[in-house]
């Protein structure tokens, strides 16, 4: 999808055109077309337009805040080649491609500890589409000689899991089972599961991880069987102490009432689409970040 | 759909054409209908004619033991009917009546020890369609004068809680919200939920809840979150002694892999679709019979 506006890229943004990492890949382009675009106003009002592209771009996902934390180190990134008089576009693609090539090398540093967490023989439950690092962990994992089979919920109405989870996972060779987000606690029961990862949109100070809806009622589930849960993450949002503070989107009622243009119930029944839910810290063994496996209360925050 | 063959009755229930407590009864009118095909056989031809559509129909759907319980005592109907050398067909359809009457007077008692269940301003979960004795027992607490609120589940892939649960309720004139099989956890931390109501397909003698997919894993949550979980039923079948006993359905994973012939995944990758999960009896506050609200060990069994 090209898109030649600001505007274009927030809807894209909102309409889930992309995933995992590409959101704020997409806001930080779409701001240094808006800084390209200013290049021909004074200092005020090019930081002016700035402004506005940012707070236009923040607004399209308000639960994942990264995209917001990034968009502002790319911003300071602006202010100073504004103040420099150097050009705004390729300050910003600049800042880009060295985050780019810091976080690519954290994919695979927390790929590394994802795949030390797993052993030979795991079947292994996810939700969504749990970003590149969950990818590698089980492509490292499977080269180490372990053998594992993944089990895909679909994730429901956006279809992550089935569009683009267990994809990625069969291209790699990994057997991988896709199945309804109704069914993961029947396999538990069985003893098919052994590890539960996915992502983390947000991690707040105190250790709830903030995910795909979906997330939180695997995690009492897995709890219930003693299946270890455990989300990969940048870090926790410095911003966000607790779960009162974190505001969960509410998308469209009418992606659940609907298939790709086709109702599914009757017109008038209400329907509710909270993109994301809130697992506390109890039900989390362990979040993997650059750093090392950290249990959810190291942070320093209390539960 | 008009179905003028045993075969085509047998293919409609396995292709879910009916819910609740439509199986049973196409199923026994399918029966009359062998009968009456079988009208010019002699006796033991007429016997191994309904002795073949019998098996045919019991093999429809494996874990609801239900229809299979009915289908034998319409077969001793029309077993007395040979003996007496009167017509099968009105001896089957006599049964019917009389039976569906027993059980339409079941639903109003099972309906009405719901309703007292439920507590004024209660926010009800329920998964898939909970059966006439459910949708009784919301009609009567709603005419008591109790505010609720339904939450319904989608209940993929067949979407029983979008195209039948939530407009049955929404016909009543009862709030009625409709939502993904993902979402139910989140409602429950945020307090909206007090009770979950499901049916049960069957009840083990040890007091194991067999229903629809989905149903275990909101029992969990449910259980974390002490909201209690009601199933209406029958009552257990006899002949199923414990989970190791029930034959979990296992549908076309190809239910899971379109929607309504739209491939959702890449055709390769593997799917599963259990049409049915078990939940162990220390998750049941009771199972809603018409005798009354029985705690499931005090079925006798032990768990």
């Amino acid at each position: 999808m090209t898109c030649k506006s600001v505007e274009k890229v927030a809807q894209a943004i909102e309409q889930m055109v992309t995933q995992g990492a590409g959101p704020w890949q997409a806001a930080v382009c779409a701001l240094a077309m808006a800084g390209y675009k200013a290049r021909h106003l004074d200092q005020s009002e090019a930081k002016e337009h700035l402004k506005k592209a940012q707070a236009r771009l923040i607004a399209t996902r308000p639960t994942n805040t990264a995209l917001a934390q990034r968009l502002e180190l790319a911003m300071q990134a602006a202010e100073m080649a504004l103040e420099a008089e150097t050009p705004l576009d390729q300050a910003i693609t600049q800042w880009l491609g060295e985050t780019r090539r810091q976080i690519y090398a954290d994919y695979a540093t927390r790929g590394r500890l994802g795949a030390d967490l797993i052993e030979d023989g795991d079947g292994i439950l996810t939700m969504c589409f749990a970003e590149t690092s969950f990818i590698l962990a089980l492509a490292m994992a499977w080269a180490d000689g372990k053998k594992i089979h993944v089990y895909v919920p679909e994730t429901r109405p956006f279809l992550q899991g089935a569009k683009l989870t267990a994809p990625s996972i069969h291209e790699l060779g990994i057997p991988v089972t896709l199945m309804g987000d109704n069914m993961a606690s029947g396999l538990m029961a069985q003893g098919k599961i052994q590890k539960y990862f996915t992502a983390a949109d947000l991690i707040t100070v105190d250790g709830h991880v903030v995910n795909k809806v979906g997330t939180y009622q695997h995690a009492i589930a897995a709890r219930y069987h003693n299946v270890p849960f455990y989300a990969f993450a940048w870090g926790l949002d410095p911003t966000r102490p607790d779960r009162a503070s974190v505001e969960i989107e509410m998308r469209n009622p009418d992606e659940i009432k609907t298939f790709k243009g086709t109702p599914v119930t009757h017109p008038n029944i209400e329907a509710i689409y909270p993109a994301f839910d809130i697992t506390p810290p109890e039900l989390v063994s362990g979040i993997v970040m650059k750093n090392g496996v950290v249990r959810p209360e190291k942070f320093g925050g209390s539960y």
